[in-house]
């Protein structure tokens, strides 16, 4: 069951699954999200007759660590949860991959609920069942594929969201329609931001896709387009950057990539570029990164093959293929798009 | 597939599975075993063509942890080890749980190959995906339900074990016929030993209970008789006792709460304690065990439901049920063993 409409939180008591009503919820959250939704969401399902706790960490990708999992599932067994937990997943994306995991792995798996407050949660982590955590070499390296048995979307929460926040999940929408519906993208990069509309199609789009090959076995690695130099971008400024933007960096570099190959045509590589800069993702910031530790971390990549590279390029717009890359393609691309020269002529 | 025979380590690039030959083998162990088997197996792989690397951590349940899996973890991302590797989970039962959960989280889930070395492990732990490593609390808290791609159990593995061992082995088999096949029990109590063909038919027992019942959501249950007591003991002296041990022990405890409530004979009582009595399993050992120390530990157990404690109880022999027990029972129970005075007028 996947909910998007506003006014969610307020009747989150209605979505708890009918075969977990006797079971005691736990929400899982961040210090922020707390203050935010967490505290009233409590008071909410305490008033409904559920047995609620609270545990917050610290808000950050930084503190998506094993360590704090540890110290999570050691809290819930000292307060004596069993397998008849439902875990409330309320935040981010770093909530949603953390809480997940606890419950893919709690007594061997514990039922849970993802509650989405960002528009990159509702978009990305929340869909599809992928949870981890990071570890010192990389991001997302240890984790499950466990399935929500909810995810509940309140669009209310995106009332809140800065700027940032909103670009943020939007680059992911726009990765949704780049790889997978072209008449999408362009209605997209025509809008001055995003609307109800779209989100709810990149969400059923994403959805359809993980239905279908729900372990990564092929068709859902197109979701990972920009994602191969996203994550070295991440791991490489220790998570600074946040995860939508460092995608739509990505983007630009595995875009040219597609272009180098004649995959693309100038003319839809400039949307896709013109799209991202409206965004005020520009190639320029990428100088700041050195290219020998993008390509060290890009190699710990989880889609290597035959210790090769494997990487999400488009065919044109709204069509993509999995393909090795190697260092020569990723420097190059990288030159141009930092220099922002992208073909001969120019 | 489960494969039980002697033989079948010295042939062990046969059992790569056909769609795994390209990957790359890491074999996990104990220290101890990689001396036995280890370090031959590896010779054997690699003269096959193989990419092997092994990886030891010390032997004993202590060190089945959070710690150690992290540590084998970060080890194979700095080795550069990708979602193409198979891992051989070579040893007892705590290789077995703790490479079967790192296979299950490592890059969100690698392909695996149980090749248990002790009776305990053939029996028990490599059969039906269960994974886990303890925490400070307690026991198997924290895993995953994650199925092997192969088992591979060399029964010549079974003539360097000690006496010991094959106890501790044997009383699961013991447990599986208690509980589910009267004729087999019956057979096992008259041998003087465990034979290959009682080995293989309590292993085939085991394979389809997990087959009907792979998530424990009812069926799967009836294998854990002697472990709600069992584990507790386990764990209250710090996994000095074996596990196949503690489970004889923890037998008595639950066959007695049966007979107390009537659901098995004096008769049938007396077979199963008269069957771990020939195994060296005599109540009065119980007697070093603080009994509000054990109560407390019980109530960490994964099979708690609506706050009760749920027990695995006989109904007659090669039958069972599961029901809530309380402290009383355990209590009265936990005295009766102790003083070998198992009923009025003995």
């Amino acid at each position: 069951m996947i909910k998007l409409a506003p006014g969610l939180l307020k009747r989150m008591h209605c979505f708890i699954p009918r075969d977990l009503k006797s079971y005691r919820l736990l929400i899982i959250t961040d210090k922020k999200v707390k203050s935010f939704y967490g505290d009233d969401l409590k008071v909410l399902l305490e008033s409904k007759g559920y047995d609620v706790q609270l545990i917050a960490f610290p808000a950050g990708e930084k503190y998506k660590t094993r360590e704090t999992k540890a110290k999570i599932e050691s809290s819930m067994i000292k307060n004596g949860y069993t397998r008849q937990t439902c875990i409330i997943a309320l935040g981010g994306g770093v909530v949603g991959d953390m809480a997940g995991f606890i419950a893919a792995t709690y007594m061997r798996g514990v039922p849970y609920i993802q509650v989405p407050t960002t528009l990159l949660a509702m978009l990305d982590s929340s869909i599809g069942g992928k949870t981890a955590v990071n570890t010192p070499e990389g991001k997302n390296l240890i984790g499950a594929f466990y399935e929500p048995d909810a995810v509940i979307a309140d669009t209310d929460c995106l009332d809140s969201l800065s700027d940032k926040q909103w670009i943020n999940g939007w680059i992911e929408a726009l990765k949704i329609f780049m790889t997978c519906n072209a008449a999408a993208f362009k209605k997209a990069s025509h809008m001055k931001g995003p609307t109800l509309a779209l989100i709810k199609r990149a969400i059923q789009i994403k959805a359809d896709i993980v239905a279908q090959d729900p372990l990564e076995a092929g068709l859902r690695a197109v979701l990972n387009f920009g994602h191969t130099v996203g994550h070295a971008l991440e791991k490489a400024c220790d998570y600074k950057l946040l995860h939508g933007y460092a995608v739509g960096y990505g983007i630009l570099v595995e875009a040219t990539i597609s272009l180098q190959r004649g995959y693309i045509s100038i003319k839809e590589h400039d949307s896709v570029v013109t799209a991202l800069h409206q965004l005020g993702i520009r190639g320029a910031y990428l100088k700041r990164f050195d290219i020998n530790t993008i390509l060290k971390l890009i190699k710990r990549d989880k889609k290597i093959k035959d210790n090769r590279v494997r990487c999400i390029l488009l065919q044109g717009l709204g069509a993509c293929c999995i393909e090795n890359i190697n260092d020569e393609d990723v420097r190059q691309a990288f030159k141009a798009v930092t220099a922002g020269v992208y073909y001969a002529g120019e």
